[in-house]
């Protein structure tokens, strides 16, 4: 009932989560040298089991014992498979979130294009300043883009395997394999990397991962706050597509609801708490395997890897449909002339007075098209 | 696959708050003059449509009206039948922690009669500081208990119905009935309290709602944390219940972990995030209704919901079958009398220096049979 | 440097905790039959003394017993003497707060009885709704200060003295007095509650007065963000009032910045946070005192203090000198009767579809005039 | 008065901002061609100014240009100032807390050879696992160390000067120079990057700073927490050195508290929530400056830097002066072999059955001897 957690449908759920639990387990007795073929089989967990175990591991491997006679798990321990299976739930989201990236920095390269010289009023805590130009701001906001897809992708090529064993030696696996080479070969089936050392308890690939998705957020959430300010009635400067259904209200039939704005924004005001969450559970993660922090890292990183492609996802629609009145725009830069230019001694003409606006705009647009390969 | 989730099945899920939803519009229409009989009739809400309304309520609406002939929904706004509709889960799970809490405190009531003079080492700051009793720490954390009671009970008595229409003035309402003696109704059909006034851009009800939640589980958090150092192998002073086929290992069989220790204790580290996220939406609660901070407050409300049933419940199976050894107690404060008594000036007999730790004992105790109707 | 800091000057900083540890040791001093006499006497204390001791406390009553010759401190530990004085500091920024709130209600009863009938555009979700007025803005905002003035002042009578001696048994307080009835009597010289027993692992009085305090940003927050949604040039239905020399630009002459609420705004944004490191603190409040979570409780503490002294202070200057222009809001209104009247199914007449928000005006002025005494 | 802060004295305090501001100011005057030599100059700012400014750019403008004749701070926004000058803390914190990383990596790859073979109980979920080496242990602490290194390292080299003007066109500093050399030659000046672009709403430069420090306070607070664990009286396997005078109580003499790891400690329960603060101030940087997000970042993140800068050289100590009794790990494994065996289906020799953990050790070493240039 989450506003548009459809969107994420399959990605981070239960199923998806055992389903990945599975490949793990599976990639693992390719290491002892078991082949495993399971098909698409993904058991059914007694919650109570999981509850009595701490986790869903040990329910899970008793149910692909009674299902397969090959050797299993030997050697790895419950935080191995978790670990490991939320980084390929995370590899999912990176691909699904940075394609949704590119969708909103492909419409956002064109509107700041198209609006490299539509003159506006630059707003600053709340107050008409300088005049800018709407494709200043499309740029602005696509030079974050641009970052975080930098970004996602270096998280993304070094999403680890956890492979520790009971304690981090590997001891159980030594006693069948080259316990080193294991988690190597481990690490090359899942298609992940094998960071040299078990990070049961250094949760740095974990706060890693949740600090570029609450970046992602951000820089989303900052668009579409400005969105829903620029779309004010009072302002309309930009307003959100039309589609039909959309935004509509209980009570009033006219009302036409900024809505993907508003859950970007919300997405946006979520992300900080759930990465927190992260940092948290990595600072007590003690011992060889901590007494609650372990356990407390899941539901936030269910949450903020779901809101994160819920957000990117509406977020690409949203800019892809925009509604930019640069009409509106111009008129009021101009009405407010005396303001925009009291810095510049006055003036009437706001459109003699961008400074570097425009090359901004240029040099980021060159940087997206070095990216798309032109 | 969060372990202990099913302990709050039904509860807060996506059924129980269409269900709370439809609960809400049949108390509206009754207020209306209608007598809408559904049975247990849930719709199955179609998730775009919720995404483009932007929340639940418009495509429930739809549902509800396509289903009866009367007038329904009139006056009301769809913040109005969300925020009514998480008061009532909110009741249904104030009701339940409250129940798991007696149990906590019963159990805690009679360890703490029992342990009155189990003597034991006191620890600050992880070291030795000066003897207390088993009874004193117990009576400790029965009093935190027994004061969330208190504090649920009052803000479970408070639970208001959101009645303001599409901006607070309850004026589509008006055009068909008093408004706030419809507003005073709908509360007395639902059970809910009726503030005075609409509290939509006044998340007080909520943020209220949180923090006690959010206490609750630090009190137990702060139990659970301490079982777990009490019981670590070394220290041996208590330990969790044993239950069959619960606390193994994935890959070793003799382990016994305190699972339920750490899910509690995972528990109180989630809370504290989960209650600023709710001080956050109140922060930017804006305008005559919020662009996102609304919509951000339900996941963070809903988890902590759950987390606080769920905990409260692992809770009460904790404490009630929590295992105290008192003779390891005493041994060790006999061991440790040189540390213990320094501040004393030395001697030997710990069990004398126990200043008023019975006395505190005595008052909790007493508090408690009160409670019961002793 | 941090604007408006000033307003909190010697409230909270090192030297107003060391007075009030100060104030603290006398009134034990005195439990203990020591008359004590210091005048104004604040030692300065060597920083690393204070770390080699992990708080100031053991080098305050080094300077101390060097001062006086009477018995002193003798039963106390530190956790005593510095929860003890956070509790006086609190005290006196609970009275400031309180003063300034009530200069807030007591402007914004002026507002929403001045403008019980002023007609503007309601906004939901950034986009017009129905009509309201803008006395029932202010009656929301002043319900929301007249239950924070309620709650304050509830937590206000409750502020505990924190009394449990080494480990919470108060042993060795016990070898010279009566330690409860001693804990009674220091309650009373200091003008603060004994709560029947120590808090040391138990933080619910450090939480419930942040989460006050929180919930007071809130309330100021969400005005002073409506303030500058309706201040934007483009709405102008509501402006700070102007003060020579404020809200200037260090670039552009003719601005004239909303600095109050974007200061009080700010404020908002940060108490959360501040909240939830005092709900995290409490729970980790192990053993008979924490290994660290104590430590972290102070920074957050005294950060929540003083932003809620200074965020009333400037809501104060903000609320008394708020210029409302009224007609603006009524030309609004009119001219967007269509869309603000389509969900009564239309008219043109703004006023006349006002719901029951008189009376909602008129009930938040009768209970501030009772809470006046008129 | 809180522990520890002398050790970031004339680091982040207002002299150091206002120094830093002053600067920032020098440099600009040079971009524009004026040779301001000032000194050690630092004027006092009278904080009401400040706060009527909204920041203490504006105060500071003014007392520079009454002090000096030549033209300062043309082009410039104090935004551009305040910005820049925390980077330039920034950019002292980041050398000093690597300097003291640098001394915990050294300490830590000492502690990791002399101990490679020590054998110790693995716990997890605070039972006996299998056994480690006290020499993993302070591997997997070095190597979160050495990452940090790495990180502090990048962030530090791309350190970004903010330079827009009034709304980030650099209009008026267009007027004058050629801005975007000018805001290059500004950060060569200062030994800064100039991003291409002013990010006066994108604030990944501050939440990556935020993100890195935090992630140092949790690799160290995770040591100080496995430190206290491992030196609680009834394990007695690792000890903070003692030193005359640290870790006394005010009541109980013969107590030496784990200072340095308790205060470690605390900062890493902190960290998280500061970090948090600068991702949310963030995700609201609104229009061309946002309206309290900006102000919302100062606390957090001068908080943060000074936290960092406390705990790194903290922890630099506790790690020099660490004292490990590998006799007491010994002997508690040898006493529990049957439980750390029992996954290999017995036996008893404990130091047979360490899998890799010797060779993660090499490989760690390894990776220090490189940066040492060994």
């Amino acid at each position: 009932m989450l506003p548009g957690s459809h969107r994420a449908a399959g990605l981070v759920d239960d199923a998806a989560l055992v389903r990945a639990m599975v490949a793990v387990e599976v990639a693992w007795a390719r290491v002892l040298g078991s082949s495993v073929s399971l098909g698409s089989w993904v058991p059914t967990l007694d919650p109570s089991e999981v509850e009595a175990a701490g986790n869903p591991v040990l329910p899970l491997v008793s149910a692909l014992r009674s299902k397969v006679s090959e050797t299993v798990h030997t050697g790895l321990t419950s935080q191995d498979v978790l670990d490991t299976a939320f980084m390929l739930l995370a590899r999912d989201v990176l691909a699904r979130v940075s394609a949704d990236l590119e969708r909103v920095a492909a419409a956002l390269a064109r509107l700041a294009g198209e609006h490299r010289d539509s003159v506006m009023a630059g707003r600053t805590l709340t107050q008409f300043a300088v005049p800018i130009t709407f494709g200043l701001k499309a740029a602005r906001w696509l030079a974050g883009v641009l970052d975080s897809l930098d970004e996602l992708e270096a998280v993304s090529r070094n999403l680890p395997v956890q492979c520790g064993g009971a304690a981090g030696t590997l001891s159980r696996a030594a006693s069948v394999v080259d316990p080193v080479a294991a988690a190597s070969s481990f690490a090359g089936y899942l298609g992940l990397v094998w960071p040299g050392m078990p990070w049961h308890t250094y949760r740095a690939p974990v706060t890693r991962l949740g600090d570029e998705l609450v970046r992602v957020c951000s820089v989303l959430g900052v668009l579409a706050a400005d969105v829903l300010t620029l779309g004010r009635p009072e302002i309309g400067e930009v307003g959100e597509g039309a589609v039909a259904g959309r935004g509509g209200s209980s009570t009033m039939p006219h009302k036409r609801n900024p809505v993907l704005s508003v859950l970007v924004n919300s997405a946006a005001l979520q992300a900080p708490q759930l990465g927190a969450q992260l940092h948290l559970c990595a600072a007590r993660a003690v011992d060889e395997r901590p007494d609650g922090a372990w356990h407390a890292e899941w539901p936030a990183l269910r949450s903020l890897l779901e809101l994160a492609v819920v957000a990117a996802s509406q977020a690409a629609e949203l800019v892809e449909g925009l509604e930019v009145h640069e009409d509106v725009m111009a008129r009021r830069a101009e009405a407010a002339a005396g303001e925009l230019l009291a810095e510049a001694g006055g003036g009437e003409d706001v459109t003699a007075y961008l400074g570097a606006a425009g090359s901004f705009v240029d040099e980021v647009l060159k940087r997206w098209e070095v990216r798309r390969g032109d």
